[in-house]
């Protein structure tokens, strides 16, 4: 493909995108494909000679569109959003027209010092308290995802935990043999911790990272870790002898967008320090509703966050910034470059050397890089802090809406936790000619049906296709409780959406409410006529 | 920035783009600001209303070139090349676009599919064993960086190692509490293992899983690791109580491109495994010279490494496709979701528990994932196998030109390694005019007068700026050589370039060596007056 072949290639393929998101609306928003689908599409082996663009492009709508679930259309309400928008896209054309590695300053100094810049940006943007910015101690890089975030403060959670213990055993006079063999027994008893509500990838980073992982249950209803239930839980650990060093508290968690106490939490850790040297290390875990502190009323939150050690958004959920530009601050670099950091020397320069240069290879798990801050400076330029605003703010109005219909219809819908970031969280009645009573055998019976007929109607509306949504479990066993997430946070979307959406739950509700019925009036004439026999 | 807005926007970057690449031969290759450069040309904090694109784009050629390396310059030939190409730049729209978090086959089941589909065609186009692809047990993942898949692989070795032991300590009837204990010890006495030639990942993936990693040497001028040296490494940990669990072994190591002895490692490995149930996984490190086993010659090749374990290289180093695509391939999938799956509620879909779909998030660190298939598809179709077999036959053909010159050059350049995958490592030899025997003294001074000329020949190259170098050391203390790494692997590098390389490095040569006959002629002098006084 030359200079020429690429423009025409280029060309057409911005008219395609353009016109998939000035239709989008118009597309089924799940995909209704069935497993290995495109290999019945596509021919086997790759081509001896070159192919013209013209015949891969009509493979984009021809094969790959069917297999597409559309994230960026506004009857996409499940999980959580992952934004795009074309100044991200014009992002990462640069970025690729400039591809280099990028591990070290030298690579391309302007990978390195935008990335600075932008973080620093974004950090003001959200409230960040000044510990995390560059100036300092601390600073921002952009990580892959925030699960891949967690993996990078875990193991320099661990490190630093490590690390600590030694000069504590240096300092009794213990012997380097010694020291060695008791790391050793540390290492099998390091224990990281997350709410119960927390995202399941603090579990996976305590694999990758070879600790123990133990969850805290939070109260039904709440969602909340509090600062009491976490030194219960230290004390139990210390009890077991077991040994916590890291925690991931959340803001906005993944099943309802509750947030952790985080007062009583810095509280709590506070008293825990107090008596030893040994620091447990805390990230806020704020993925997705971290965005949502570019809002004035969110403005006073981070300063209750600013005991922690790290702290994490997406940017590329719900930012309107393509994937993958997951934002970490931490409060001090050093705690990365610790646990991070080999220098071998086919990678050192004079600028690495002089401790001039920031070489964000050592904050991170892979050694090369993309150009990501290219894509994160032109959205933030493109929309300017008013236009990222406005567009979370869209989103929470339209979050508003669907609680206002939801609750004005308690005939078919309980929310069952705070709505909270424009995610509500609803669980579908069971049909009220049943009659089933709310409370009598402590609800039992009434959560039962109320389970299965939410899973019902999410399995409903999810085949039809016309909204996506996700089905969460809050709670274990008996007292479980299956609910419907809704989360509008696409860029296109807009208020009638939701109620738009409001609208098509409803009709699955009622639809699956009269096969209820019906099933219910079947069995009952079943067992008459059986007991007439 | 609307659709027409972006219409505009695009085809503005378009030219930019084209225009880069059409005149990326008249750039001086390396930067040369300063650290902090960019502070000082952009305003602090996001502006409050959105600009305009044009005013964005104006500040790309203003602030942003002047702090890249053209890493697509056909003078760029430092580190290992990293190739960008239209169809990949075409890939990243399309994939920014269709942005999905991706992290299940349900989330966008053509980014699962059509990346197992283009695995197994690339794994085909390198004449992988079949046991790599995805119709057995095994398959093909796309990875960030070669060093993310080798800490996925490292992680994998680890956990598959413990499970093995814990098998065997079960079998021999310990209780569950021995065993965790005796896993506590063992875990401590893990070492992940790669020759000194083997790329620092191997070091950096240990450090993330907590392990200890240690080298094997190699010998000066081979740098290939031997059944022999890793078997008599075997036992030497063995004596010292502890247990190597994994092996990077490198088909071309970064300071040469040496490819190990994989007949003889497979022997040594198979001796050792004929004792124990417990095995060492043997990684096959090709992030950059994989690419060559496109190449007729080397299709034998991988029939040698079919004992490993894993296999990785990066289609974004020297196959057209723009950072990042790194190929990583295993013999058994399991192997990864047994270390790396966890299945929270909230990501169960009656297809992930089918066991019909791949979910490739149990195959990696990061949850969530790009599009990244959609670009390796556009590369190998728009260049077709014909297309990528000759970009790779003409980095050779650069190569080969090259090592001609220099050996046709005895008197400045001494090549220090058999050159190899169109990478040449020479050093330059002392000033003629001072007459040091390159034999007496062990070679010492010749060595390190060799070392000096070397280190001050590659420095003055740098600071010209017409190509980009980068040296070596290899060996170490007295033994160790200063080399110059010259390596062309650009899209539009051509044998002229590598011939112009000669050049600007001999006149670079020339300079140093009047520089040092002229400082020696005035010590001699200054000796002489001395004397005279």
């Amino acid at each position: 493909m030359d200079s020429s072949q690429f423009r025409q290639a280029a060309h057409a393929a911005i008219d395609q995108i353009i016109d998939y998101y000035d239709n989008i609306r118009d597309r089924r928003v799940l995909s209704e494909v069935q497993p290995g689908y495109l290999r019945e599409l596509i021919p086997p082996g790759i081509p001896q000679t070159g192919e013209k663009w013209e015949d891969i492009q009509r493979d984009i709508e021809a094969k790959i569109m069917p297999g597409l679930t559309h994230w960026q259309s506004p009857n996409f309400l499940a999980f959580f959003p992952a934004n795009s928008s074309y100044p991200g896209i014009l992002g990462d054309m640069y970025s690729g027209a400039f591809t280099c590695a990028a591990f070290n300053w030298q690579c391309s100094p302007a990978v390195t010092e935008l990335e600075t810049i932008v973080l620093d940006n974004v950090g003001r943007l959200v409230h960040l308290p000044e510990e995390f910015l560059s100036a300092g101690e601390g600073g921002g890089v952009i990580q892959g995802t925030a699960s891949e975030a967690i993996a990078v403060v875990v193991v320099a959670a661990r490190d630093r935990y490590l690390a600590q213990s030694k000069a504590t055993w240096a300092a009794e006079g213990l012997s380097e043999d010694e020291i060695e063999e008791k790391v050793c027994t540390l290492r099998g008893k390091l224990v990281a911790l997350g709410s119960d509500q927390a995202h399941s990838s603090t579990k996976k980073a305590a694999m990758i990272a070879g600790v123990r992982c133990e969850t805290i249950e939070t109260a039904m209803g709440e969602y909340k870790l509090t600062g009491e239930q976490l030194t219960a839980k230290i004390a139990d650990l210390q009890a077991r002898g077991l040994v916590p060093f890291y925690l991931t508290a959340t803001l906005g968690t993944t099943p309802t967008c509750a947030t952790d106490d985080f007062p009583s939490l810095s509280a709590a850790l506070a008293a825990h320090h107090a008596s030893t040297p040994l620091k447990i290390w805390t990230h806020i875990d704020a993925a997705y509703a971290g965005a949502a502190l570019v809002l004035p009323e969110f403005a006073h939150l981070p300063a209750t966050f600013a005991f922690a050690d790290s702290f994490n958004f997406n940017m590329h959920k719900w930012l309107l910034t393509n994937f993958d530009c997951s934002c970490l601050y931490v409060r001090r670099r050093r705690d990365l470059t610790d646990a991070l950091s080999i220098t071998p020397a086919y990678l050192r320069n004079e600028y690495s050397d002089s401790g001039l240069v920031t070489d964000y290879r050592d904050w991170q798990i892979p050694l090369g890089r993309r150009f990501r801050s290219l894509k994160a400076w032109f959205v933030t330029r493109s929309y300017g802090a008013d236009g990222l605003i406005a567009h979370v703010r869209k989103s929470m109005d339209c979050g508003k809406e669907f609680t206002k219909l939801v609750k004005g219809d308690a005939k078919r819908y309980t929310l069952v936790a705070e709505p909270a970031y424009a995610l509500n969280v609803v669980r579908v009645n069971p049909p009220p000619e049943l009659e089933i009573p709310v409370d009598s055998d402590g609800g039992k019976e009434f959560r039962k049906r109320s389970n299965e007929v939410t899973r019902k109607v999410a399995e409903r509306i999810n085949r039809e296709g016309k909204i996506f949504i996700t089905s969460t479990v809050l709670g274990k066993g008996d007292e479980s409780v299956t609910a419907i997430r809704v989360v509008g946070g696409a860029p296109r979307v807009q208020v009638s959406d939701l109620q738009n959406a409001y609208r098509v739950i409803s009709e699955a509700v009622d639809a699956v409410w009269a096969e209820e019925v019906a099933a219910e009036t079947a069995r009952a004439k079943e067992q008459v006529e059986l007991q007439a026999v």
